[in-house]
């Protein structure tokens, strides 16, 4: 397994240079967030994931975990990982002050995540979820719940889930089938089983709080007769310490590809007691408040993963030695030359530096939008919510598909050695395999993107988005080495339009077209968006290197990777084109029955 | 797990319809391959493998291989299985006569192996390494050599291997370490450890006859001081059944990803008695005689491993019910409609079913060249070799990576279950994905199509088969309905010849031109000979359907298909010829260590 480092330097390139995360967080009122502090934070939160978690990556996956009659054991020094976490107040490090948290901005706390999820993908699925849980609780729960509930959460005594899906239905929410009945006391008796519950059951807690989606007696069919509510393991007793076990149980876990230290469990409610959160029948609506948050998240594990393989194989290139470069022996003195000097193993190389730098700049971009929809400015918080609305689908599904392209590429790079299991190099890709399926499969996001969103808006959601790019092509198509680039990210950005439009019209006539479109919709828009993102990291390391600072590799660097992401991968979008044009005629011929004789 | 069916009806359609095994095989004196008995073959090899080989998938991934202290164990009722499978003459049937074999066509072989593969890839590994060394000992052995080994190898009472990869090397056989020292009598000792070795022990079969790799004591340096010797673990006593041991041991077995089934041994050569097979330090040329076969083989896997996750999300597609159709509900008296009503789901079989359906035209035209290299008729059999040269390549790489991408989309069909073990389509990815990695990974394939083959040979080899192609288009040119396909074929094989002569041009000044554009290069070709078997087979389904046979539906679903893969898929070939223009500037500016920073 490679050692993991923190990739600090990138990421300070973001938050200092690119992005300016400083300014926008005095701007945003987080006046605790000084650079000193985010320093020192990212430099902690890169000790811990380095020292603590990675180390337990492959073991977790080797152990698993243990279930044993309703009782599930994670992997050997998990539980001691997530009391480091908890006592170095990870947890805390986002939350709401008043429930005991530190009140840092979103956006810090997804950089922590990215090097968790990069370090341990199984493990930081536990913190995931219950900062997914706090979420939902502190956005729609009384006052009395948020006591109860969000203080021994954000201590990190309690951890929390999210559950939402059922056997017999995953995307299609309305067809659940688990019961709530009221009580004479104003809780709710909880019946039915949930499946595929991340961190469902585990020893690193004294308790787990379910937040569960189930039906009212009288609820209207479908997505509008969902209710949630809170379901805790142990019942919080008078001095809200977990009290009496509540009708929860976890009938098995589930045997899967990856993230094997991570439990995913059956849960079965017998008539547990539950409290209503938010409104009756607006279940969904609580969960969706939290979706950007939790599909960011998930998008996230496609640059984690991708960036601890690219970590394994740079460094696997430089030491493997295999056959002379195509132009000569660069080590005559050694019995072959290590193989990155073949411009094949750095055709996979650059497209892993590609994806995840390009794929971090969206994130921490993104990141940022999150923190500004708590921005005091009104017409800011607007701006950012569609900015949101827009991109939160293409970083789950873009980040998630290239991610496991990424981990491809890193085993690839290792030969039949990647295939071995001790090298770690195909766990990457195991863990990283579940990203494009859970929460909201990458086709859901797509038609979200294209059928709710976009067209939703008659198009205004991707103009927020689009105009931006546009000024920023205004502004730079003169630049003196850039501009060719420039133009070809504004062509892409006006045929979005243009394609966009037709697939309207065409919708209109047959709603099919959405559905037909929608993949390659979102992965031409991915493109286009790491595009932009590439472009303006190399405008800034131009006018870096123009200053004559320090660091002129790591800025040289920035400005190859440019020229390889729009010579190489960005002309992926003349294919996803094409294939949108050819539209849902060559799809809808075939019946059920005829796909195979 | 879905049940296995061999596709039959897809199988028959490509031998008797669209290529016409029966008339080749009369051609080429394979008198015995009479239709009855070739028919007979794929229904009693179906059921073998549906019946036996299938049940047996699931359990061997999930039991796994068993070593101890030397002696390793392959999962329970393999050893059954093989026996079945010698019993059933299945090893004999396309093996020498003279040494007890059935003499039947190497294609027909193929076509079986497809079965067996897709049924249960690991199984698929100990035949399909014991076919290669007979290879070997069959082209290269002496008679007494192949007196000795072929028999009880056709009888399948003894297995074989390839001892090739070293820790240090895989790729760069020309550093390989294992010696061979002449003894008196002829033999030599062998010392040395090779590592994955596939089928390096087991409990299946009496003896295992290993081939392997070493060095004279006197070798040239490199790839031209490396010779090939037979080294049995037991020793044929006088009556060439296995007598005493040699010095050869199982050090210990790998843990992969996948084909688990498949036991992967480190082989510990201890001064063991080796026979020399061919002639000194030619060893290399030995093995190159039956790569076209082996890196077939491996190209299948792909389709093997493609065919059986195209099975099992087709049922679940039909059966899984989920959302409503965009165009309103289709079954409105079920809770939800079968997802396959959903366009983006049927991209996704699309998707499958065009890469399978292409690959297996694609291998069982390859296959039949394997054939033709043994015609009588001299210009037949250099037609054949010229073709294979440039095929063979293509063949182990765009259908391994085509079939990684079609067990991706069979996992992604079944959203959360298609990442749980049970269901049986991770497994898929996780066997297949070994594929595009061994036997040369597809980077090292592209080098040789690229560098070896077609720049090698000025031109000649790819020429071979594209005007082919060329007349092919030219006497479809006005067909009535696929003109427009015809069109769009002959200009992407027209680019070929542009592409590939600014890639020659480029070279002279720059060898690291072809590494850059290798892999790009091998894949425009693949989706542009796809793109020539989907017409040829789309011409011959449009003709049936005109002489109003019988089977409409099946002609109509290869019509769909063509026209599918025409508009969605082969359009992919504009990103790869943009990445192979794009050269190798942008890859090699960076030094080793400006990657990461």
């Amino acid at each position: 397994m490679p050692a993991y480092k923190a990739p600090l330097r990138d990421m300070r390139f973001l938050i200092d240079e690119v992005f300016d995360f400083h300014g926008s967080y005095a701007a945003n009122g987080a006046h605790d967030a000084t650079p000193d502090m985010v320093n020192a934070i990212l430099e902690e939160g890169a000790k811990f994931c380095e020292q603590v978690l990675a180390p337990l990556n492959r073991s977790g996956d080797e152990e698993g975990c243990h279930f044993d009659n309703g009782v599930v054991t994670t992997p050997k020094g998990f539980k001691e990982a997530f009391a480091q976490y908890a006592e170095g107040g990870w947890m805390a490090l986002a939350s709401d002050p008043a429930y005991g948290g530190q009140g840092l901005p979103h956006s810090l706390g997804l950089v922590i995540g990215e090097m968790i999820g990069s370090a341990n993908t199984s493990f930081g699925m536990y913190p995931g979820l219950t900062h997914g849980a706090m979420a939902a609780i502190g956005a729609h729960g009384t006052d009395a719940q948020k006591q109860t509930y969000l203080s021994p959460m954000t201590e990190g005594r309690w951890t929390g889930t999210m559950c939402l899906t059922e056997s017999h239905c995953g995307t299609d929410l309305g067809i659940i089938k688990t019961r709530a009945t009221p009580r004479e006391d104003g809780s709710y008796a909880i019946s039915g089983t949930k499946i595929f519950i991340s961190a469902g059951e585990h020893d690193m807690s004294e308790n787990i709080v379910h937040l569960v989606l189930a039906k009212l007696p009288d609820a209207p069919a479908g997505t509008k007769g969902i209710s949630l509510f809170i379901v805790p393991k142990f019942l919080p007793d008078a001095s809200g310490e977990a009290g009496a076990r509540n009708g929860v149980a976890c009938g098995s876990i589930e045997h899967k590809m990856g993230i094997k230290a991570s439990a995913t469990c059956v849960i079965n409610f017998d008539g547990a007691t539950g409290f209503l959160i938010g409104e009756p029948n607006k279940g969904l609506n609580c969960m969706f408040t939290m979706m950007n948050h939790a599909r960011l998240g998930t998008g996230m594990q496609g640059l984690c993963s991708g960036e601890a393989s690219f970590q394994g194989a740079i460094q696997y290139a430089k030491e493997r030695l295999q056959m002379r470069a195509l132009t000569g022996a660069k080590f005559p003195d050694k019995p072959a030359d290590p193989i990155i000097v073949h411009p094949d193993v750095r055709r996979m190389l650059l497209t892993m530096k590609a994806f995840n730098e390009g794929n971090r700049a969206l994130a921490y971009y993104t990141a940022q939008l999150l923190d500004q929809v708590h921005s005091p400015d009104e017409s800011k918080r607007k701006e950012a919510e569609g900015l949101l609305a827009f991109l939160t689908p293409i970083c789950k599904a873009f980040m998630t598909d290239s991610g496991l392209e990424v981990t491809n590429l890193g085993m690839q790079v290792f030969g039949g050695h990647g295939y071995i299991r001790e090298w770690g190099m195909e766990q990457l890709v195991r863990d990283c395999r579940i990203a494009p399926i859970y929460e909201g499969t990458n086709g859901i996001q797509a038609l979200d993107l294209l059928g709710r969103k976009v067209l939703g808006s008659q198009g205004k959601l991707m103009l927020g988005f689009t105009k931006q790019v546009h000024k920023f092509c205004e502004a730079q198509v003169q630049h003196p080495q850039l501009h060719a680039y420039v133009a070809q990210l504004a062509g892409l950005n006006r045929d979005l339009g243009d394609i966009t439009q037709r697939i309207g019209m065409a919708a209109m006539k047959n709603p099919d077209e959405v559905g037909a479109a929608s993949v390659d919709y979102l992965m031409y828009c991915g493109y286009l968006i790491l595009g932009y993102f590439w472009l303006r990291m190399a405008v800034v390391a131009l006018s870096k290197l123009d200053e004559g600072g320090s660091d002129p590799a790591f800025y040289q660097s920035k400005l190859a990777t440019a020229e390889f992401y729009f010579t190489r991968l960005l002309p992926r979008t003349s294919a996803h084109k094409a294939a949108i044009e050819a539209g849902s005629a060559s799809l809808m011929k075939l019946s059920a029955d005829e796909f195979a004789f």
